[in-house]
């Protein structure tokens, strides 16, 4: 069944020259870099307790069609909330207090808008993330790699009463329902986050699309191990 | 089981004098004032396409042992979250079709918070909206109450390996999972977000949540009715 | 002579749940919850000078018939003045040097505005600070009570040529001469406010209304010992 | 009775070169730039009642010896007080209703604070205003000259227990009691506001202080007239 | 002479995939996406006067070792100043007043940043915008292919006393002298800016340092007209 | 040739009363406030590298005759890079490793614009600056006078085809070619920005330009020092 395919993912290590870290994250025609960046400090309510890991999502105005304002003063809802998202399933996948005294920065820039650009970001920063902790170990700024589980996050959902992997925006605009879903290496659900679009769903439905979810997000973790050369 | 049922929920409506419309909603000590204003005219997006319903969430700086400081240039990042998650629900209850030319926006103010502020919020939004349209039509502002099935919501998670229905915010302060649920009287589901805030989750245990927030969410059902004045 | 009398005020303590301290206070269909919260430490310019009281006014969205905005990057003007003058006016009344170390937030949260909510606002922002330092010294983190002396307000004007005590909404809108004053227990002026709305007032006029202005404070005085089982 | 002698005042009309019209106000050391400029086009909430008068007052950084930030996204609040200040005065003073068409807009500089700055802006605000409507009479842009009453204001207040005229920055600090009186032509009081700084005061304070402000006033009346080369 | 070479320059048209036009430019390791859209309307001041360009510069936050803050309410002053180079540069570029009822938005993204991004913004812009219009021609918007000549910029510097030309990060913060020049097609100077950074520089070496930067630019119009396949 | 004259300019010291140090710099008819206020401590980037010397450049709203808005949450690009060059050209002046552990802080008010108001302002500036550091070091805060040499800045351009220096806003807005040009006392080039509004321009061109501004500049020189009452 063609629908329930993924489309073609691409992850390019390094694809900045002076981010600490770097991955350029292609889902079909998504497109997006992640750069992970390490700063020394945490902030005040982590004092004490380890590292932290937070992030901040945007878009290139001509990453849309139709060109889209850069944030100001006023912050555009849709972003701040992809953000959080974003910084949350990280900290899953890390053991901070593993990273003591660092703050890791991410940053998921979308170059090409078409669908499914927070989830690309997330499974793009698992790399991202995990690369500048192998980096920081090798310098000796932390004592041992911090443990860890691969991330990773797809998209899924009804379009026209058929189950749909991986949306592109032609066909999430169309869903009638819509489900992002994060796992973590162990199959383990990190956070799901599903909206009827046009009428609600059922639990049969959901588990269906979970089941879908999952075979893809495996796929991704395979794809992660790869390109950070790594066995899990 | 006493851990899986929800804390005594009330919803007083009218508490304000000026709103169009009102609802002071109570999960335990969890207070929210929601209120529900109409205004002539629909964001450019909608025109021609019937009305829109939108949401803004705060709480009052004293809401919390320590106080919060009020949104100013920079807004509260999980506060943009939860506002675009009421705004999305309501629009699932209602036919905005049947609102031509209004939009309804609705405040939820934070009086006291210990925990499940986003989903009494929800509960209590579906009822000053309905409310709101029911005067809209009597009026003669809408040619026909706008078609509806109730909409609320509530939070399940898990607690020390227990199940929990509506966490107050100690037991959310240590869940392992932590999801909320939003429904429609069909018992569909409208808006899904689980994340495992110590650990990945299983299918059966997303399973076992979903079914427990089924029956907290029919319970809200029932007292939505019963304040509306309205078998469905 | 009818007019002239206020509109019946109540004052209910601890209306709020995790507040320090609280108070609703009702004039007529004007409601406004005040809170007063404790922190540690001081602005630098009061170093070494005692402690701090400050306030923040605002009004719900849904307080007025037509929804007001919130506060955003841009400041309501109006907001901003009554801020000041709640916080000055309660410095008067409280002895700072004996709050060593803290700073009180006071919140004034406007529910119903029917004119008349700076006025009510200080009487009961009284309360929540009294309240609170009480609770502050049987902790004991403050040495002793710090001295104090009551304050209250009210608003008083003319109206078609008639003295009107209290002024509501409609009231205030056509009234000639809008005067606000705030004293304190001994009955001295702490601030005085009038603004001749249509046309200039005269000394005479002045005077009668502040009189008249004096009659209801110190009715406000009683309600506020009454409540707080105190006598002065 | 030396201390109760305003300081020299001086009235410089055109300070400004591309200003409709200005004037540069003097009060011993405090010195303030004021213009009025005319714009077509009146607030929605003017629209068909007329004209409008609105003014902004603003302290250069270098007015005060400790150099003062400039407003950016967060505006001092004092300044917000005084702007609404002397709109507010202005707006009593001008027929509105004879400038339709028109909002006036009303900029208050301060060069140099020693102490009465909105005082002196609302003084030299009136004959900025004045000289603007009579330029615009001129042009034939107003059918003819609005209707207008003198505006002006002066501080008053106690310090060391005695009453004090125009009080200079280091007398305003030391005061016991600081009170802005802004009167109409006629005597009559358009604006009072009156705060114990240090200790409450008492009717007859006021009153004895009332009366020496309406003497520096109506000298203020006096060296307006007198450059404005008006008689009333 | 080796110090006076430009380093490698790329320009790879049609980067993006959602943006009208785009174009990423690499001067050595500097890189900056620089995309154009179009958008029908003008801005007020050049009603009945023809099109406009204007043009934001924005660096991705891990482009320079160190992260960058992303603009918010408070704007980076040097974007800002970038920014407007751009604009005008490319203002002078092209015939306004045949691109009729369109502003084309040019937004210039650095990647990487290692000296000269405001140059290789300004050069890859011009190629944006060429082929950008040359669509618009195509697609009948616009009646013909407005008039253009090349503009395209370089910096130029004196670096322990040698002349250097297209510095990068490291030379440029050493530099005495840094200069950026920007010049049209037919060789003459649209915009010089240079400025003595350790001490001021004579008419001799600014002469020295404008035959470099004509040279480098040069070479420069050769490779844009080759990437547009136009021969100018 | 009349066309080649400055207008007349005059610098008065100490115009303000409460700056530390000030000065009026008048170009024709444009006059500008110019402050220098010294603020103990540097910012980070200067720790142990001595002192530092940052401006700000405003326009008051009524210098221009269409009334211009105060700067807010948004600020006005054009300011923005006017502060920066007035700041950079300072700190050329100046030997700022001689004013350790002070900021100056230098503000620029725009009275009245007729073209030149960054050119004035820099020169203005200067003089105030020099006359800070000459009463610091009078008071012992500085241990000697911090070396420095003159700044001054003029405009040059061509309007219909002839050489202008200090353009009024007339012909500034007709010039095909407008430079600003900033120089030391020993005749170097500090700064020198050129743009070809309405066509390019050649060397040649540049080169008469430059002689006519240091002919302009070495006038300035001269005016500076006469004020300053200093030798050079």
């Amino acid at each position: 069944m063609d629908a329930v395919s993924m489309r073609p993912v691409r992850l390019t290590m390094d694809f900045l020259k002076n981010a600490h870290s770097s991955c350029l994250v292609e889902f079909g025609n998504t497109r997006v870099i992640v750069s992970a960046m390490a700063e020394e400090g945490v902030p005040e309510f982590r004092m004490e307790k380890g590292g932290w890991i937070t992030a901040e999502y945007a878009m290139l105005p001509a990453s849309t069609p139709r060109r889209k304002q850069r944030d100001g003063a006023k912050k555009d809802g849709r972003g701040v909330e992809i953000s959080r998202l974003i910084g949350r399933s990280l900290r899953s996948g890390f053991e901070l207090s593993e990273i003591p005294g660092y703050t890791i920065r991410v940053d998921c820039d979308v170059l090409d808008a078409d669908g499914g650009t927070r989830t690309a970001s997330i499974t793009g920063a698992f790399c991202a993330v995990y690369d500048l902790l192998r980096k920081l170990t090798e310098q000796g700024k932390l004592p041992k790699m911090p443990g860890c589980k691969n991330i990773a996050a797809i998209s899924v959902g009804m379009v026209d009463g058929e189950y749909m992997l991986d949306l592109c925006y032609r066909e999430d605009s169309n869903a009638e329902v819509d489900m992002n879903v994060v796992m973590s290496g162990d199959g383990g659900i990190i956070e799901i986050q599903g909206t009827g679009e046009k009428h609600p769903f059922t639990y049969e439905q959901m588990q269906d699309m979970l089941a879908l979810a999952k075979d893809g997000i495996f796929q991704l973790f395979d794809l992660q191990n790869e390109v950070l050369m790594k066995g899990e």
